[in-house]
Parts: C-alpha cells; sequence; structure tokens
C-alpha cells in the first residue's frame, strides 16, 4: 500500500512528509500520536484514507530505505524554495504542497500540519534544517574577542606594592633549576622538592624574613609575598618552604633570644641546616594547650619524653627524611611545677642521618597529595636537651631550675609562643588562592577553546558560552579575585603591626585562611570538574592542585576550628562593649531596634529590585553587614540564654555552633567585600577598574545568592528581590564572561604553569 | 606596693582576687578595663587605694611569681569551701571573703564583683573550676551506647532480594588474593589489578550477566549488584571490571548476533580475551553522534581511520597495556553513504601484546586517581575489518554493501546502539553509594573515638558529640540510605524492563548517576575533613576513594549534561500532553491555578512549625514535589516564551540551562524520596523501621533546607517556617547520632575495607 511514489501523486502527503519523517526518524510512533494524526490529516487534508493508513503502520514502520528516501524527497524539493521559506516544519511543508501550483485552502492545511505537529511534541524550528542546510565541519579555534581591558595593568593592579616580589617569582618558575614533573615516584618527588628548595635558599629567598646581620633581608612581608606566588609551582615545594623558613626559622626568630639567631638563623636561611615544626601531637591536633610531650629539668639539662601513645609527634614536616634538628613544642617542667607548653631546639639526626640516641622517627607514608613533603611521627624517649636549647626570648630556666618569664600570665605567654601560626595561617590562605589561580587560569581558557554541541547547523559551541558552565566557574574566579585583595589586605595589616599582641588580626587571619582554603579546594573541584576527563590528567595540573589544595582545609588549624575562634573572639570583643548587668537588656535592645530599623526603613529597600540598585556596592555591603551584625547578636542572646540556664561556656557555646559558624562566615565575607571595594576604589576610572567592578558585583551577589533562604528568613528580602537576583546572577556570569580569558590571564600565571589544554583545547596531551 | 600578703590583710581584695587572678592570666589589661574595675572597687570595696592601684598598674604586671601565688591563695582557700559555694568567679569572692567571718555588705559586694566580671568580659561559670578541680587525665576510650537496632536485621534491609550477592563480595574482599595494598606505584597497581580481575572471572562474576550457554548465568542484575559491592574495595578493579565485562563484554552481548556471542563472550567472561569500549573521541565526549572515526566499506571488508587529531579514541580503559581488543565506535560508511555510528569488534594486539598494524596506542598517563587502569589513546590509520566484525544485531552490511538494519529510523539505532551506557550509567551511581559508605563509616566510627577539647574539668569530647561535626557528616550517612533505596529501586526497574525501549528510566538512570556521583564526591570530601590529617593518609582509604570517585561525575555522561537530558526528558513528555495550541494557554493556566491552589490551600500549611508537621514524610513528599512540579511548569513557559521569540530550540534551552538543572535535581530527589518511603513501607514496625524513618526526615529536612531559598521565593514557606527547619536540622543530626556508628556499622562493610582509624581512633597508623 505504501510507496515513495505516493508523495509525488499526493500534494498533501508531500505537505506532510516533512513531519512524517521527522517522526519515524525519531523513533516509534505511539497509537496515541497516530490517531492524533490522522484525525487531523483526515479532517483537513486530501490524501486517500489506505495511502495515509499505509504511512501510519505501527505494525510496518517505514524502513530505513524509505526513510531515507522520503528524507530524499524533502531534500530535493526544499532546495527549490527560496531562502524566506524555508520556516519550521509547518511552512515548509506548506510550501513543498505549492511547488505543484495547488494552493488550495491553505489555511485549513496549516492547521492540519501545527496540529501533527503538536501531537508529535515537536517544538521549535530548527528541526527543518536538517532538509536545506549542510552542516559545517566543526572547528576548533579559538575566537576570542580583544580584551575589554588592558591585562598588564590589571596584572600591575592585582601585584601591588609587590609587583617585584611576583615578578621575581615568575621568572623564577621558568628557571630550568625549577622544572616540574608530573605523578614522579615518592621518593623521586621528596628529591626534587630537595634540590629545588636548596635553589630557593641560594636565592634567597628562605632569609628573607631574618635580619639582615644574619643574611636576611628581615622583610617577613616578602617572604610571605613569595610563599603566596611560588604556589603556581608545586605545592609540595611551597609546604616545604614554609616547614624549614617560616616555620622552623620563624620559631626560632620569634621565640629564640639574641644569642640562639646568631646561632642558628644562618644555617636556617641558607639550608644547610634543615628542620622542621614539632608541635602536633597525634592526640592533640587543634587543642595545643594540652600537649603531652614533656621537658623536665632535671637540674643539669632538660630530659623530653614521649609520655603515651597519643603524645607522639604527628605530621611533622622534614622530620622523615631531611630534617636534622626539630623545634620540639612540650610541657616545660622544673621544680616538680608545670609552666605550659614551650619550644626546644632539638638535633634528631646526625651527621649520616642517623636518628639520634632516644629518637624514634617513622615515615608518615603516601598521603592523597604533597607526596613531596617527607611528614613523619618523632617519640622521644628521655632524650637529653641543654639548658640553653630553651627557645628562650620569652621563658628561661636558670641553672638552679627557677623559671623566668617576661611574660607572667600564663595564657599570655602561651599565645604569644603561638604567634608562630599566625604567619602560616596568613601564608597558607594566600597560597589556596593562588593554586586556584592556576587551575581557574587553565580551565577558563580551555572552556573558551573547548566546543560541543552546538544549534543545528552551525559549528559546536564552546563550552564557556554555555550559561551552566559559566554559573559553575565564573564565580570562582570572582572569588579568586576578592581573595587576592583580602589576603594582600591582611598582610598589609600585619607587617603594619608585627610584634604587637593584635587579636583582632589573628582572628582575621583564621577567618580568611578558612575561606580561602575551602574555597581553593571549591575552585581547583569546580575547574577539575569542568575540564572534565581532561581535568582528570596529572599533566593538566588541575587534579594535582586539587589533591595537594585538600589538606589546606585542616592543616595550620582546621577550618570549622578556626571559625569559631572567629566566632568566639566577635563574641567576646561585643561581650565586652556592654556590661553584664545590662546584657540582657541591651540585647533584647538591640534585636528590637534592629527588627525596627528594618520594619520602618525597608520597604522599599526590600522590594527594589532593579538592576541599578542590584548591583549596587552599597546594597552588597548593607547586606553583608547587617547578616554578619544580626549573626552576632543573635549569637550573644543565645549564648546568654544557655549561661543563664547554668550551661558552662564549653556547652553553651558547643550548643550553638552551627550558629557560630555561620556568624564567622558572615564577618568574614562582610570583610572581603570591604577590601575588594578598597581595592577597587584605590585604581584609577578606566576599563580595568570597570572590570574589577563587575567581578566584585559577581562576586557579591554569588555570596548573597548563596544564603538567600538567610535573607528573606530574616526578612531582609521579599520574595521578588530573591527571584530578581537569582536571575541577575546568571546576567553577571554572561557579562563577565566576555573578559573571561583576559581576566584570568592578568593572574600573570606563566604557560609553563598552567596545563597545556589551556593552550591546546580539546588537542590536549596528544 | 603589691604584696600578696595583701590578700591576707584586706578581706575585700580577697574577694576580687579570683578575678584579679583570671584578669591578669589572660594577658594584659586595657586602660578602660582598669578604669572600669577600679571605679567599681572604690565605690562599694573596702580596698585602700595605693593597695587597689598597685594590682591594677599597667606600666607594672604581676610577674609570674605573684600570679602563680594569687592562684594558690585562692586555690588553698577555695578547698575550704562546700561545694555549693562553688559558683562563679563573683560567688567564690563573696565565700572567700566571709571565710574571714565578715559578711558586711554582701549586697553591695556582689554587685562590685559583677560589674568587674562585666568589665573583664568573663562570661559563664567554669572558670572558677581552674581553682578548686584537678582535670582529669583524658581519656580516649570508645564509649558507644547499645546499639538502638539489630544491625544485623538493618543489613538485611539494605541487601533486600541480593543479600546473596552482598554476602558473597564480603566475603571475597577478605580472599587474601585480593588483598589491598596502598599508594603503589602506577605499573605495580596496573599489574596487581589485573591479577584481582582474573581472579574474580575465574569465580564467575564477569560472565553473571551472559547467556547460560557462553558461560554466563544470564542475570545482568547480579552482575551490576556484585560492581556496585565490590566498590567497596579498589575502584580501579571495579572499573576494569565495568570496562572488560560491562562495557566491552556488554556492547558485544547488545550489539553483537548470536554467531558474535558465540565467538566471543565464553572467551570474554573468563577474561582469557582482554577488550575495550572505544567509543569516546578526544574532539567528542558527551557529543557521540558527532563522532568522526570512519569505518568505510571498500567492497571487501570495513577501512577503519582516525581522519583528523580530534579523532583518536580517548580513555579507553584497557587500551594502554591491556587489551587485546576493542569494540570501536564509527561512523558507517557504505556505497558513499554515511549511515551513523555503529560497532565493530576490532582486535588491537598481537599475542605478544605488540599493536597490530594501522594501531597506534598511547598511555593516557598518571591520573588524579584510578591508576590501577590503564587508560589510552588509539589512532587508527587506515586498519582493515572483516565485514564480519560490525557487530550485526541491529545493522549488517551485504557483501555488495548494501547496508540493513532492523530499525530503520536512525536516530532510534543510534540510541539502541548507545543503550550500553545505561547500565554503566546504573553501575556507576551505584558504585559511588558504595564508595560513599566505605569512607562514612570510618569517619563516623573516627568521630566517635576521637576527642578534642572538652569542658573544664571534664574529659575531652568525641568529635562526634560536636553539634557542628554531626552536621557536616549525619545528612551524608542520610544520604547514602537514601541513594542506596534509590539505586536498588533503579536497577529493579531496569531488570524488569529489560530490553524495552524506556526513556523514562533512561532518564531517571541518569538523573541518578549525577546525584549519587556528586554526593560521593561530597560525603567522601567530608569524611576527609571530618577526619583532619588521618583522612589525609593513604592507609586510611578515605582519600583514595575520594580521588577515585571524582572522575565518576564526569565519566559514563558528565553530570551536567545528563541532568539537562533529564530536563529534557522531562520537557518533552509535559509537552506531549499537551497540544501546541493550547500550550500556551494551558501553561499560564497552570501557573495560575498552582499559584491559586498555594494561596487558597496553604496558609496554614505555610506556617506550620510544629515538629510533628516538620518531621512528616507527607510534608516532605509534597514540598518536593511541588517543587519539582512547579520547575517544570515554569521552565516550560521560559522555553515556550523563548520559541515563540524565534529562538531555535538549542537557544532556547540553553538560555534556561540553569533552570534545567534546577529543574533535574528537584525531580531526582523527588523520586528519591519516594523510593527512600517505598523501602521504609516494605519493613516491619520495629527500631530498624523507626531509624530508617529517623535518618529519612532527616535527609528530607536536609535537602529542603539546602534550597530554603526557593521555598521562600516561591512562598512554599513563611520565613519563621524555614527558621523551624533550621532548627529542626540540627535536632534531627543530634537524634541520628544516638544511633550513628550502628548506621554505619549496618552497611556491612567488612572491617578489612575501612581505614585502621575506624577502630584506632587517635591511635591510628602507629
Amino acid at each position: 500500500m505504501r510507496s515513495t511514489r505516493q508523495l509525488n501523486e499526493h500534494t498533501d502527503l508531500a505537505a506532510i512528509a516533512p513531519l512524517l519523517y521527522v517522526a519515524w526518524a525519531d523513533g516509534a510512533l505511539q497509537a496515541s500520536e497516530i490517531e492524533r494524526i490522522r484525525d487531523a490529516a483526515r479532517a483537513r487534508l486530501d490524501v486517500p484514507d489506505e495511502v495515509l493508513e499505509g504511512w501510519l503502520d505501527p505494525a510496518s514502520p517505514p524502513s530505513s530505505t524509505e526513510l531515507l528516501q522520503l528524507y530524499r524527497f524533502v531534500r530535493e524539493r526544499s532546495r527549490a524554495l527560496d531562502a524566506t521559506e524555508r520556516g519550521g516544519l509547518v511552512d515548509l511543508g506548506l510550501a513543498l504542497a505549492q511547488l505543484d501550483g495547488s494552493p488550495s485552502d491553505r489555511e485549513a492545511k496549516a492547521l492540519a500540519l501545527s496540529e501533527i505537529e503538536a501531537a508529535l511534541g515537536i517544538v521549535g524550528r530548527e528541526v527543518a534544517r536538517h532538509f536545506f542546510e549542510d552542516r559545517p565541519p566543526v572547528r576548533h579555534d579559538f575566537e576570542e574577542a580583544a580584551p575589554p581591558f588592558d591585562v598588564g595593568a590589571m596584572t600591575r593592579a592585582l601585584d601591588g606594592e609587590h609587583r617585584e616580589d611576583w615578578e621575581r617569582v615568575r621568572a623564577l618558575v621558568r628557571d630550568p633549576r625549577l622544572a616540574l614533573d608530573h605523578a614522579p615516584t615518592m621518593a623521586a618527588h621528596r628529591a626534587r622538592v630537595l634540590e629545588q628548595l636548596l635553589v630557593l635558599a641560594g636565592e634567597g629567598i628562605g632569609a628573607l624574613a631574618f635580619p639582615i646581620e644574619h643574611g636576611g633581608a628581615g622583610r617577613m612581608d616578602r617572604f610571605v609575598k613569595h610563599f603566596e606566588a611560588l604556589a603556581m609551582h608545586d605545592l609540595s615545594l611551597v609546604v616545604k618552604l614554609g616547614v624549614q623558613f617560616g616555620l622552623f626559622g620563624g620559631a626560632i626568630l620569634n621565640l629564640g633570644s639574641a644569642r640562639q639567631h646568631a646561632q642558628l638563623l644562618g644555617r636556617v636561611g641558607d639550608a644547610s641546616l634543615l628542620g622542621g615544626f614539632a608541635m602536633t601531637e597525634l592526640g592533640h591536633g587543634s587543642n595545643v594547650r594540652d600537649l603531652e610531650t614533656v621537658a623536665r629539668f632535671d637540674g643539669d639539662r632538660f630530659v623530653l619524653h614521649t609520655p603515651s601513645a597519643s603524645a607522639r609527634k604527628e605530621w611533622i614536616g622534614n622530620a622523615a627524611l631531611h630534617g636534622q634538628a626539630m623545634v620540639v613544642f612540650a610541657q616545660l617542667e622544673t621544680q616538680g611545677e608545670r609552666h605550659g607548653v614551650h619550644a626546644f631546639y632539638v638535633p634528631i639526626r646526625d651527621e649520616d642521618g642517623a636518628p639520634l640516641a632516644g629518637v624514634r622517627v617513622q615515615d608518615c607514608g603516601p598521603k592523597m597529595g604533597l607526596d613531596g613533603v617527607d611528614n613523619g611521627r618523632l617519640w622521644f624517649d628521655h632524650v637529653e636537651v641543654p639548658r640553653e636549647h630553651l627557645l628562650d626570648r620569652y621563658a628561661s630556666v636558670d641553672e638552679d631550675g627557677t623559671y623566668h618569664s617576661p611574660i607572667a600570665s600564663p595564657s599570655r605567654r602561651f599565645f604569644t609562643m603561638l604567634g608562630t601560626l599566625v604567619g602560616g595561617r596568613i601564608s597558607v590562605g594566600a597560597a589556596a588562592v593562588t593554586a586556584s589561580k592556576v587551575a581557574l587560569a587553565t580551565a577558563v581558557r580551555y572552556g573558551a577553546l573547548r566546543r560541543q554541541f552546538g544549534p543545528e547547523g552551525e559549528p559546536e559551541q564552546a563550552l564557556l558560552d554555555y550559561p551552566a558552565h559559566q554559573r559553575r566557574l565564573l564565580p570562582h574566579v570572582a572569588a579568586a579575585y576578592a581573595h587576592h585583595f583580602a589576603a594582600a589586605d591582611l598582610q598589609r595589616r600585619w607587617r603594619d603591626h608585627e610584634g604587637e599582641d593584635n587579636r583582632e588580626i589573628e582572628a582575621l587571619a583564621a577567618g580568611v585562611k578558612a575561606l580561602a582554603t575551602w574555597h581553593g579546594i571549591d575552585a581547583t573541584q569546580a575547574a577539575r570538574e569542568c575540564c572534565g576527563g581532561m581535568g582528570f590528567l596529572a599533566r593538566n595540573r588541575i587534579c594535582e592542585l586539587r589533591k595537594d589544595v585538600d589538606v589546606f582545609a585542616t592543616f595550620e588549624g582546621d577550618n570549622t576550628v578556626l571559625l569559631q575562634l572567629v566566632a568566639k573572639s566577635l563574641l567576646t570583643g561585643f561581650a565586652k562593649q556592654l556590661s553584664d548587668n545590662l546584657l540582657g537588656t541591651l540585647l533584647s535592645e538591640v534585636g528590637a531596634r534592629a527588627r525596627r530599623a528594618l520594619l520602618e526603613t525597608n520597604p522599599i529597600h526590600k522590594r527594589r529590585e532593579d538592576d541599578e540598585h542590584l548591583l549596587d556596592a552599597g546594597f552588597h555591603g548593607d547586606a553583608l553587614r547587617f547578616r554578619a551584625h544580626n549573626l552576632l547578636v543573635s549569637a550573644a542572646r543565645r549564648l546568654k540564654r544557655r549561661t543563664d540556664a547554668g550551661l558552662d561556656s564549653f556547652e553553651a557555646f558547643t550548643a550553638i555552633q552551627a550558629h557560630a559558624v555561620a556568624l564567622a562566615r558572615a564577618h568574614v565575607e562582610a570583610h572581603v567585600h570591604t577590601c575588594f571595594l578598597d581595592a577597587i576604589e584605590a585604581l584609577d576610572g578606566g576599563p580595568e577598574r570597570d572590570a574589577l567592578e563587575g567581578l566584585r558585583a559577581l562576586w557579591a551577589v554569588w555570596r548573597i545568592h548563596e544564603d538567600v533562604g538567610w535573607f528573606l528568613e530574616n526578612g531582609y528580602f521579599e520574595p521578588q528581590k530573591a527571584r530578581a537576583l537569582r536571575k541577575l546572577l546568571d546576567r553577571q556570569c554572561a557579562d563577565v564572561r566576555e573578559g573571561a580569558v583576559a581576566l584570568v590571564d592578568a593572574f600573570g600565571i606563566p604557560d609553563e604553569m598552567l596545563g597545556p589544554i589551556a593552550f591546546e583545547g580539546y588537542a590536549a596531551g596528544g
């Protein structure tokens, strides 16, 4: 009954030919679909029933040959049409029917064809292009528009006052002596990292923070900046650098006396004396105050001892292989009295690298990342340490065993000794930002090169032109800028207040470290996933950075614990402002006032959803500060209610932990926003400033939108504002996409440090 | 002027001694603090000015000796007090003052002491315990309560009808031949995985899905279950198993004819013939339809050729080292006509393992994880393939070059050939759940063992007793259960509809794969971070699983692309229900109706915040379905608006990508919830059912709360309900914590597969 000759015999069959082809080519027709097609055709088209049935028989669908003939029929006929007649399947059908010059009842035909199209669930116009367009060859070239700003000028804005340090590191990582290898064995990796550490020491980087008289430059800020910038290289090398010069050297610098500086710092700085920082114990990671290792003064010298299994020193960098000495933290005991945790200089290996008597060493073994760092464990079995090896800037013991300290308060002494960790936290947070830059630069460039899918008849589309891809990647680029400026700000504050007891900077260091390192994980993870399998290959560097940066979230202070420190510091500051007796009253007063202010002044603000408002830095700053303040007041109230009810402060604080973490995050995000704004305001007007402002707005809208539930819950937004913000987020991503490649190029990461896919696109790894 | 003897001379100085000690011991006093202390003391206490000044001199804070004497004074005096008198610092001070029998003006004194306490920002009662309690030794023992349900019964509920398969795998992974090594070199790892693959083949696991006549059991469902369960072992072995038997064998099984089955399946099943699945090309990962490799029939045989750099086969498992043959996907061309992507059986290595003529092989090299799998690249240079090597169940070519296929529709043929991937997606999603179980079981047990910090005077507290720790870890345990049941449900559906063309199951497979693998990443990451440095050590297994599972998010279909498939499938189904002409009207009608329904029936619902309601499965199901439906209708409207405006459907769909991803997630989450409910309802009442119900509620509240902004934005909640939900989430975590160890023990992961920290706690790795 069915034959493709019928197409030439029945005009109205020709009219539905495109629809028939698409229907059958898409798979088997369902009974309900057939019914609706049949109804529509019978009612309004002129095709004999038996012909129609032949083409709609579910028991005998067209063969591949028939489908091919159907296809060719439509294709050949449609070539005769003008481009203007090439609409959707309905228009195409009508045009085919009219080629034979029978324009009868066009309205009815159009209706029938539309009904059939709807019955088949076909949406859109481009299906018809199948028939009259040749699919052009797929292209894979890189077609970025000219950068919307001066990339070099942006790099200078990022480098800021440390331009010289950044440029030096950029040159250094291209030095053949610092060449990278990918996925070496653990042993080869450690050997290479040691060699490269010696190169850095030879370049004077190790001693930068040390006094000039001991071969240094007296510039802690420049040491930290080198650490930050070198994170574009192998993070194992960066961590080894931090262990040797920042922790080992830093402990001697901060806790040792001038005499000890003279004895040790020269050899530490040129790396002829390798060492580590033996603080953490197996049972005592975050809780340093409860370390168990004991240094008991026996009338002549200290006796260092590991009293239990949980007291072994754990995770000590440079301990497994290369360290000749350690700064060991232990409970100082003399004359039967304990004086808390103190630091001791303790040689652990002889010149042949064998452990000294009483010292036991074990390799921590393979890790998720950072295998180039020889982390180890240490046990001390009554090891004798000369009295002079107590780092004695803040505490000393006389020959007769009398304990002295210029800091009377044991608590203050403890925190002073922990001061070394602040520099570590500042450095680690900044290094995480650099690592995320390398991964993001690779992924953004790859996204602009790599094409996949696309509109029918068009070249495939670059990944970065897909909104979902933009949404996954570009907010992280904005965050890398935001955290870059926050890290630089923090380093400046720390430098300008060096040596002062500044709890505010310590809290900020803890908070920025937590957010920047978690973002380092998120950003490298997004970059990994956005590069698909290519991101999983070691040679493209992203997954290497991802694995290494992972531990940044838990070392130098576990992020969750650090955020609780931030919250405690905020709550203590808040409580100090208020007298205890008044506290309750004031808190309810403040709460009521805040609610009143919100209700009275905010109704317009709550509903404004124009772009001018939603992109405004003032709105963003207000929102972020409102959240931080509101969380602080409510945390204080909850805490007060619990202590009033008889909980001790540990229990009370534990009960509101989730609140405390939210408070700390909110506080740090508000701070990061301020730093971003400050960085923008330091620039003259111009395209770089405009680009930064666009990034800042993207970051702020992203952060506010991520917590939109909180803002709605607390009545700061009306729902329509939340909706507007969500849409704006997508648009702002599209906006930033224009300059995305330039924005990551402005990080100034040398090509050698990026994954090859940043340049080859799809052809990477060939 | 200052002397500790004054403490015995002035009763009121004794009263403030505890406060003075705490103040100075906490660090330097600030000028403002000194002023407020001085004012309070002068107004209401009887201490001579010069004495007070001596103790408040910022230029001369107490020495360490003086502080120690102050401490001892308070401590010794306070020993004389009853336990009832040992309150905070104020009570303590009052009690000390009364020891000398001078109870004068107690009110004024109490006020003064309170003011001083407030000035110092001291909160809480436990500071005072410093003076009269000895801190007991730190304990590290495991003190879990008896499990609140029968762990074995729970395991049986999880194992379900595949109890036997699970038990067999549990026994098998303890087999010495399957012993694990940690962080071996890549070469050693690949060699070990190959050996263990042969063990599994020897056990008959490889052939489970193959027909009985070819040495199999005809049980695809049991093969998938073994794959799922074996993911508690090394994921490299699991992936190798999937490549050899699931993809290579599966392609021959699904796409080959009976003749080809007879020739090949026996040798594939016993692994005497090793092979792979060469589909993906460098330039064509997700977009399989546009593969470039050509198989041109030249009148005698096919000539297989790689026409360009982007056409090389990429990421092919078993290609780099062990594969003797491949199923290669290529564009079939005969008689000058292309017929789309087809599969060919292609030997690639000779008996010595050398590549055959025309075949070029390259190792993909080191990866982020899965280094035990020898992924490789393949190029074909006019390789001759016999006509009979076209897997010819769905297509064949005559000797004269005529193309035949029982499936006329090229589109349907294409999707039929891709059917092999559905099994892969189902398996990979389930394997990710198992991997997350291993990591979570290790982390939860460690959290219950490991203690850090604690209330003053108490033993340190287990990590898992901290709300923040519970909040990070326990929702993932609930999700592992949820995804376990969803995976089991999916496998049942697939089994019961085997061989049918079921787009709904394919969409579900894509959606569950995306959510389960992303959750696998999140859960192993949370476990890693919750174990701190211990989680970073290779031997504790968590980071190994974390690295391996990472690629699950992008292989077997990139998750973001898969979610778009899900959304497309939902939108197509929705559009088919409605006639095109009516579509616009209906959509606005549906939207209006939904809004009306919400406003009319919901005002109480929106505000209910009692536990009974918030924990109710009906509420959770409604909320999840409401979101899925609402996102579907709004996506359809947005799509329609764009196609009406002249965008083609690719452009229109691209424009709403973020919406599509949200829709797909919402749909799959509503589905997962239904699966969880079904699993619970299949159980008799009892403690296991109660425990599962608690987990289900935790999971549902967590998921709804994660998207609380959406529910608020769409008026489904009032703000106070959102707040109640947030609080409930914390409480539900605390609730689930009670049985947490039992819940992860019920996964039935053999001890050998867990990290040692699951048992040793703090003492791990010694």
